[in-house]
């Protein structure tokens, strides 16, 4: 037996790891646009990185390390993505960390914002040289990664062992635009003192990941830089494999849901459980498929019960499907009962009481087997067309 | 040798053909919401539907027809798609069908609007008593089959052959919104006098809907009952082969352009060359995935040559491309050359001035084969929202 205690503050409450985010010039206005995370230890490292093909060159950077390989620094910052920029976008990584004036090894970079655009790598130079690498501000760091992030977005927890024993596990993220289910585009940065094996950090991380990044959509593009980071520096030297994967599962579901919260615009979180598929690959289509329906996600922002475009989009994600034993609703208003509409005036009435929410489920019960996968998404309105009619400026 | 001309009017001006729009109650305000088209003799029939799973009640009613059927009337209704309206949904058409006041052989229907709600049948067999079979007015009926069309959609073509005899061809069409590359969610009637063999129109049907109807998208949503009809009467008792090919495929891709003109709230028409592509189906595949694209259409809407998100998209349609062999441009401006942006200040004005037209491609050649596709899409700001926010009322 174990307990999972959620704690204040985020991953700067582990011992050994320090982090900080600073203004470097990137961004307008002293934002905070730099950041980094510094271990006094050799931490073991595992990521997982976006399906995108064109891979930004941070990812090219990391993946020039040999299997295996331990770090001690990872370095952070918002408004260019550095992707898209071809060889010389790697060179100027490696130009940026042989400029250190402090010492690293194996040193990670990682950003996010505009595609495109050659990195201003003088400007992160000159800013490193005001690093405090004892800095324990978790609240900096998330904030210098936000791109149109609304807020920051982190989370902290401690595992107590029967034996009295305990590990710490922390989170910090950045989301909002161009997330999508296959890796949602983040980044994700998580650290641990726990004990955990190489074998286990690679494992536990991609279970999880099935049921949280991969499960999420905003706008259903892909980045080019997603990236989910786990640190760990056993400094605890406590262990136990299924508390670490469960508050693993936790720590990403947090960052998961915060992501689709803050969706550009979003007002509403909502839970797309399609049960009784023929497989849960079919059900996970279907899923995906409804979170990521531009008409979907228009009737939620306008909290308007129009069902039809809920049962067109599963039948156009080319699942096995039948209206005879399709059932849909709304928390628990049903309002499409195998093959008839059921949205007289009070079910309509039922049925805007739970889109007015801000967290709600659409089940769609397909009625044809055993197969399941909750998806979960946002509405999609007026502020996500503001934000990203001029993004770059 | 054959001529196309481009003449007058639609449907209404081929021989044998009539048609009309008519106000039955559907639609507020007296708007024309019932239509037909009417062929004094039989005529051979193909038609293709939608890939949506639950297809609407005119479809299911259409395929119980024993193959190779002929037709003479068909009846066409806006704001009730009569789509996941269970077995009701097909016997109501039976309904209306019997209770018509006028005789009709093999009668079709076709509807478009809200899904999920049960046909107002008797409205609609109280309005087909005040229908005129001798009408011309295909206008009428172009505009009755409108749902968030801002304009109606016709277009009529004379095939004059060398020997001085000539066939025509017309259609009529409606878009607008849920429109996708599986066959965009639409209408459309196509009628013909040319004395084109049944097994030609399902081929020439199928050969030009493949670089028409199933290369727009508007907003990636695949409706219930998206329906290409062509009807022929043979009366013209002329055929070429040749000629019918190229004028259909005509026909069908002038329809695509203006449902892709009229996506909703859309102002701009976009091609989507992919070129080089490793196959075919590998450019249509990130062809299509560009047309889709939120990030894009919304840097469209915003005319910024956010060129970052095109190679992203790419990237994430999981085709074979590299970004060392990757050109991108506007028109003729590139903005991104084999690993190198290139949008200086210069460029980037260049850029713009191709954003802020009308109508202008986006060729991305991936330089690694010989495969090629275009997909036409269009931009998307706060009209598309507006419009889908509460569609039902």
């Amino acid at each position: 037996m174990y307990k999972i205690l959620p704690i204040k503050g985020n991953l700067d409450q582990i011992d050994g790891f320090f982090c900080d985010g600073i203004h470097s010039g990137l961004k307008a206005n002293k934002k905070l646009d730099l950041g980094f995370i510094y271990s006094d230890t050799l931490c073991d490292v595992e990521a997982m990185f976006t399906s995108n093909k064109f891979q930004a060159a941070p990812i090219k950077h990391y993946k020039k390390y040999e299997k295996g390989f331990q770090t001690n620094f990872v370095l952070i910052n918002s408004k260019n993505a550095n992707a898209l920029t071809g060889k010389s976008g790697v060179d100027d990584i490696n130009t940026i960390f042989s400029s250190l004036s402090f010492e690293t090894t194996n040193p990670i970079m990682s950003s996010t914002g505009v595609i495109g655009t050659p990195l201003p790598k003088e400007k992160i130079i000159l800013a490193t040289s005001n690093f405090n690498l004892s800095s324990k501000n978790g609240e900096n760091l998330a904030n210098a990664i936000m791109t149109t992030d609304a807020y920051t977005k982190t989370c902290m927890y401690e595992v107590e062992l029967k034996d009295g024993k305990s590990f710490k596990i922390g989170a910090i993220a950045k989301g909002a635009g161009m997330i999508n289910p296959n890796l949602a585009t983040m980044l994700c940065f998580i650290c641990t003192d726990a004990k955990v094996p190489k074998e286990d950090m690679q494992e536990a991380l991609k279970l999880a990941s099935f049921t949280t990044f991969n499960a999420i959509s905003v706008d259903g593009d892909t980045s080019t830089n997603d990236t989910v980071l786990l640190l760990s520096n056993r400094k605890s030297q406590v262990y136990d494999a299924e508390a670490f994967t469960e508050v693993l599962r936790l720590v990403m579901h947090d960052m998961s849901m915060l992501i689709v919260a803050d969706g550009e615009g979003a007002k509403k979180v909502v839970s797309f459980e399609v049960i009784n598929a023929i497989s849960n690959e079919e059900a996970q289509i279907a899923a995906k498929a409804l979170s990521n329906s531009l008409l979907v996600k228009t009737a939620l922002f306008g909290e308007d019960p129009n069902f039809g475009r809920i049962a067109s989009t599963i039948g156009a994600s080319n699942i096995t499907c039948d209206e005879e034993t399709l059932l849909i609703s709304y928390n628990d208003v049903i309002v499409f009962n195998k093959g008839k509409p059921c949205l007289d005036s009070l079910q309509e009435i039922n049925a805007i009481k739970v889109l007015k929410k801000d967290e709600f489920k659409i089940v769609c019960d397909l009625g044809i087997g055993k197969g399941a996968f909750t998806a979960y998404g946002c509405d999609l309105g007026y502020k996500y067309i503001e934000i990203n009619t001029n993004y770059r400026s």
